[in-house]
């Protein structure tokens, strides 16, 4: 079909509404070039109109649709599934649902936005929420880590899940052939860890899934990018990713300090600034705008609320390139060779 | 008494021996000054009197302890246990069960000194094994995080013993009177995480433990320095703390990268060398020599493998702040506070 890719926007999702979101659209329209996106633009009327003035380029390329409501930041993810139905949000997941649109992106409150999902979208396989994943810079590129915060408690199953989302998403997003997959634990040998993860480590040897799957890594090998694809559960994947934002941050505070403690080092970056910018903006795991949740029958991307324009920019880009892919389908495949019954009981967990 | 604190060491242990070990016991000395300290050295005769013939200043304050062997690196915790007696490492521990010193230093086999000292000293409370902490550098100075590997998985009862540990540990070695307590998780919020991290809260929040306890952190929450204690299992502890070295390593290389860019940058770099090589210092997670297993009737302080002299004697700093100070008691009296019996049922964890 020569007809357009399709991409649905919440329009008043995050901090800034319409006069962020609508410039990150241009943006990204920008970016795209000559790739052609056609958007529906989710929220009040008059508010995307008001914007809109200003940016009469769009015109061409989005179609408004106007909602009734809008979800707030802080509102409980129980009361926007119960109330929620004809708010921007709901509106731009309902059309990936209706299949009018092949990807939804909201800057919206995430809680909110991951319980609508799975209403309208649904997990596939027998998950019970989808994954976050997270894209950490490395010594060789991105590794992608998941799942960084939907899923509190994971059992062995719900990690081999992991596995195969998060190949699939690495291909799409990076397009790696086959990307190699680890499993996050404290120690590489077979006996280290927890019942889960040894139990998962064994599946993912054994089931003939179509994953490149190396054992275990640790967390110093997230930064060194030993593998592609980094599993652990939500827990530690939510306080790895946060460790490194802050330590990220403070290593910028030191960076800066380090260069204004005497005229010497001043005259250092000065004369370095440009490298030095470079660098700064490769360094934060939580650096790269944009995560999309896996494992719905459907994209859905999730922005921070807080970002700028040409931070909503990049994640309607990745929602592009995951439309444009196959990972839907190969995730739903992958998930179909790796049946519940191959795990081992591991309620209770025991150390080594 | 005027008689002068005596420090257990194991003279075998670390992957150099006692080429490593005696030349960090001297710097140790030499940075204690007028602190008096007495060091019982055991190990192989033969190989000591070889070092210490080039360092006789420690002829002084040392004696030679013969062991009739060494556990090596790659040694089994089991076998150690079995097979260990008579070792330096064992006679090391060995000599803080009898009273006659009161720390040991060892740069050996971690999983052997493990066990070694729980066998030998036993663990307070109903501990099953002692914790190990993390000085972790941070914007206000450091922060302690434990359990960083050593109890892989951990009920709320654990936890709260940790921070109880963590207290104590953090009073000793850094001289704040009432050190802050947080404990890890994924949200700030009370109901956020796991039964077992919302339980240990409750308990934390309600028992009245005489600890500074501020309830829930996150990752980023580590290098911003929010309290001084960080609270988490051994598996998270082990997972932050690696990602974080991981990450320092990837700073470290992004800015050799950076300032080799260009001719501008490389002048950058030479002027600001100082600055930079300061900074450079404070910046790794794990770049603080020295981890005590917290939790024993005991002191006995582990050094990386790996480390040299000047990171012994680190180590040995450590040993002998943690002897000068009223820690074990501090444990034993806040320990017996927290009852278990105050614990809910957390076994099946659930979401919030």
């Amino acid at each position: 079909m020569a007809s357009p890719l399709v991409i649905s926007i919440d329009a008043m999702g995050g901090d800034h509404g319409p006069s962020v979101i609508l410039p990150g659209v241009q943006k990204a329209v920008q970016a795209l070039g000559a790739k052609k996106v056609r958007f529906l633009l989710h929220g009040d009327e008059a508010a995307m109109r008001a914007v809109l003035a200003t940016h009469p380029e769009l015109a061409g390329c989005c179609e408004l649709r106007p909602a009734d409501s809008v979800i707030a930041m802080d509102a409980k993810p129980a009361h926007a599934m119960r109330r929620g139905k004809g708010s921007s949000m709901w509106n731009a997941v309902e059309s990936v649902r209706t299949g009018e649109a092949k990807a939804a992106v909201s800057a919206g409150n995430t809680g909110a936005l991951m319980a609508i999902s799975r209403l309208l979208l649904r997990t596939v396989g027998n998950l019970d929420r989808p994954a976050l994943v997270a894209n950490w810079p490395t010594m060789r590129g991105a590794t992608s880590v998941l799942d960084v915060g939907a899923n509190i408690v994971c059992d062995a199953e719900r990690l081999v899940q992991f596995a195969i989302l998060g190949a699939a998403y690495h291909r799409a997003i990076h397009r790696v052939a086959q990307p190699s997959v680890g499993l996050l634990n404290v120690g590489v040998e077979t006996e280290k860890g927890h019942d889960d993860v040894r139990s998962a480590d064994k599946v993912l040897r054994s089931v003939g899934l179509d994953i490149d799957y190396r054992g275990f890594v640790e967390g110093d090998d997230i930064a060194k990018g030993t593998v592609d694809v980094v599993v652990t559960d939500g827990f530690t994947g939510n306080v790895a990713l946060k460790t490194g934002e802050g330590l990220a941050r403070f290593f910028r505070a030191e960076l800066r300090k380090t260069f204004t403690e005497n005229l010497l080092a001043r005259l250092g970056a000065v004369v370095a600034q440009g490298a030095l910018r470079r660098m700064s903006a490769r360094l934060d795991p939580g650096g790269i705008n944009g995560g999309p949740f896996l494992g719905l029958n459907g994209i859905v991307v999730k922005s921070h609320g807080g970002t700028d324009a040409g931070g909503f920019a990049t994640a309607i880009r990745m929602a592009v390139d995951l439309a444009g892919s196959d990972f839907v389908a190969e995730i739903a495949r992958n998930l179909s060779l790796a049946p519940a019954g191959d795990f081992e009981p591991a309620r209770e967990r025991t150390v080594a």
